[in-house]
């Protein structure tokens, strides 16, 4: 089985004729990109990051196993596309460790992705006395949020073993040769990955960037790379039937339509963070040149009971994107109960997964007939493998739908603004 | 002090005549809201409830204390505005409980906020065998979501501890007469709770609802009815200086002039939930008829590294609304680092909070220059009191703010259409 695209629930907005116009057009964006002649192109490095990243996949294994076998917890030190992707596939497989006991699995904890006092004071107090890893992504070594949260826990990691082990609890992720952090990782021996030159934070997913902490985690990177490489086979291709070049094409109609908001819902909570980090994938690679989509999420169907009224009835400039799982991992059923006031016993034996699926289906054919078009991304199941497959597929969509748009899809000119007013009024020597 | 709004940011797109004018007609919309002679006049009773839930408080502390004594866990069952209120609370004032060791206070968990099987079966594994207590809020005792929950989370109960103990470890918030758990609580004799019934779900933080498990998370619902009460006293009165006459009229004035999303950004992740709250407020009252501002979030610095190139330079739709903390609750420094690699020198010895205060007011400039207008919230911290007065504040201003855009701010039509259809696919008998 494989991930599939439907977008016939568009199609009340949309011809045939249309989606095949832009199809062409996005077929030859493809081509582009393929051949590195668009926009950006040295910043495609991520396209073969599925067959490249197996290479690695041995060295990445074995550092995470030396980490887990001497600690119980690793903090993962970074922000933006050095943390979502690692943080989207974890939780996906895991999302229990808020519910969980501490003596029950290796802990993966995030930290340097705010610079909130109050988070890192949390942080810190939690690992007070304890033995833990860092892994610290960063290409440069300087980024604020993560620099100042690996300074705090170095300092508490010196503070709590001694000082010969510190350096083995310590693996960096960062530039080959240039920056603060290769400086200090080459200098104090830490174990080190690489950040490819031509890959970008948020297409950085498939390099030790997320294979390493989700290794760490205790997940099969090599289905990871695999279900990715499936859908690089299939999204490389000339073909019409090509989900990449359906997607793209589809939302871009939309947009065109007056079309300004693409939510992205799944109903399984677990999937949270892949929506946060397909926002960053889409937002910031198309949201230039006052043009984009704007990339927004919902949990339904905890959401319909807060945004469900505004997606029934609200201004008409949203399209709902579902990320569909036919089945859960765990098997749970509704119980019979002999009085019945609940008036629940209609489906008491059924399976939770099959009320949450009825919803599903109950709320695509609402917000169709209230004028919202909605495509499904049809998932079998939440696995490595299916994930590898869904996060390529978003992050070549992405690209073709980019080139659709007419920007640059691998750049973030406006993220240095907010940056140089900080400097400046933090009073950074120059 | 007092929370406080500085639109400011969006004086390059409004005049101050504009708002004059809007605000003018702001104050017959709340003249209409006090006098009970607007749309929806009979879901008003909202507006009373710092006085009247007072007279209430001694009962519910007497029941949290209860339920706290007799187990170390307690989970919340409800979906929309029988959840978010109280869990936007408890997660500001503690967002720490992913972080807490298991036997470090008084746990509150969350279920029947969405029909996850996996979700579902996470929360009933971590509770096995333990003891703990169901506080379940449903105005019907039959949606869904939280039906199912409570019927699986009461059964697991029934198998844990003895029969005649089940009854004192349930607490039901319910209509004061009619519905299947009315019914099911006078017959078991569970302690309840009354959810009045000229208060809607998204309107009834400051009732049972919210306040039961709020006080049971232990935090001191006195003060945050006394700050709710402190901004009542500011907000019905017929003046220019009222601050939700301010807010309602220039979120209106943007949107009349094509900006059709709000973003509420923090920059202290724990208020992560009251913009989940403040969606579901300003959503379900605002997203009808065609109409309405599209409320979204975002959880800063964190999101600036996902969503800050969009809002910088894409579409130009968006209108920010910064919730500004003045101070945070713990203190922490950056260290000195004597290689100085990162080059953070330059800010050793300051707080982290003093960084993120430089980030909020860089970034603040940078939106405005980059044509999203700023609104600003300034609290000066997170306490009950100044939350108190910030969901209050919120409440009326989306009443005043619903009546300017011409709609009922109290009902919600929509909202049927997706159950309507799920019951029908899952063959419920009429």
């Amino acid at each position: 089985m494989n991930l599939k695209i439907d977008y016939t629930g568009c199609m009340n907005l949309l011809s045939r004729d249309e989606i095949n116009m832009q199809s062409e057009e996005a077929l030859g964006h493809l081509k582009k990109l393929m051949e590195g002649s668009g926009k950006g192109s040295d910043f495609t490095g991520w396209i073969d990051l599925p067959e490249k990243s197996q290479t690695q996949a041995g060295k990445i294994k074995n550092a995470a196993r030396r980490l887990r076998s001497q600690a119980d917890i690793t903090v993962i030190i970074g922000i933006g596309g050095s943390y979502l992707g690692s943080r989207a596939v974890i939780e996906a497989l895991d999302s229990c460790m808020p519910l969980r006991a501490d003596d029950q699995g290796h802990k993966v904890l995030f930290a340097g992705q705010n610079i909130s006092e109050d988070y890192m004071s949390r942080v810190a107090a939690y690992l007070a006395g304890k033995v833990f890893n860092i892994i610290v992504i960063s290409k440069s070594g300087t980024t604020t949020e993560p620099a100042i949260a690996f300074r705090i826990l170095k300092k508490q990691l010196e503070e709590t073993i001694p000082a010969a082990e510190v350096k083995k609890h310590i693996v960096a992720v960062t530039d080959a040769e240039k920056g603060a952090l290769r400086k200090l990782t080459d200098r104090e021996g830490y174990d080190s990955f690489i950040i490819p030159d031509d890959v970008g934070g948020r297409y950085s997913v498939l390099t030790p960037v997320g294979l390493l902490p989700i290794a760490v985690a205790g997940y099969d990177i090599d289905s990871l790379t695999g279900g990715a490489a499936e859908m690089a086979s299939r999204t490389r291709d000339n073909n019409n039937a090509n989900p990449a070049i359906v997607y793209a094409s589809v939302r871009n109609l939309l947009y065109k339509k007056g079309k300004y908001i693409e939510m992205l819902v799944n109903y399984e909570p677990h999937l949270h963070y892949i929506a946060e980090w397909w926002k960053q994938l889409f937002g910031e690679s198309e949201g230039k040149e006052g043009k984009g989509l704007f990339p927004t999420a919902a949990d339904l169907t905890t959401d319909l009971h807060s945004l469900g009224q505004y997606i029934q009835e609200g201004e008409r400039i949203l399209i709902e994107t579902v990320l569909s799982v036919a089945s859960p991992s765990t098997e749970m059923i509704i119980p019979h109960d002999a009085d019945n006031l609940d008036g629940l016993n209609y489906i008491a034996g059924r399976r939770l997964s099959e009320v949450n699926a009825k919803a599903e289906e109950g709320t695509i054919m609402a917000h169709i007939k209230g004028a919202v078009p909605v495509i499904k991304i049809n998932i079998p199941r939440v696995n490595e493998a299916y994930l590898g497959q869904l996060l390529y597929f978003f992050e070549i969509s992405c690209a073709i739908s980019g080139y659709i748009l007419g920007i640059n899809p691998f750049d973030q000119p406006g993220v240095e603004a907010y940056k140089n007013n900080m400097f400046r009024l933090l009073g950074r020597p120059s």
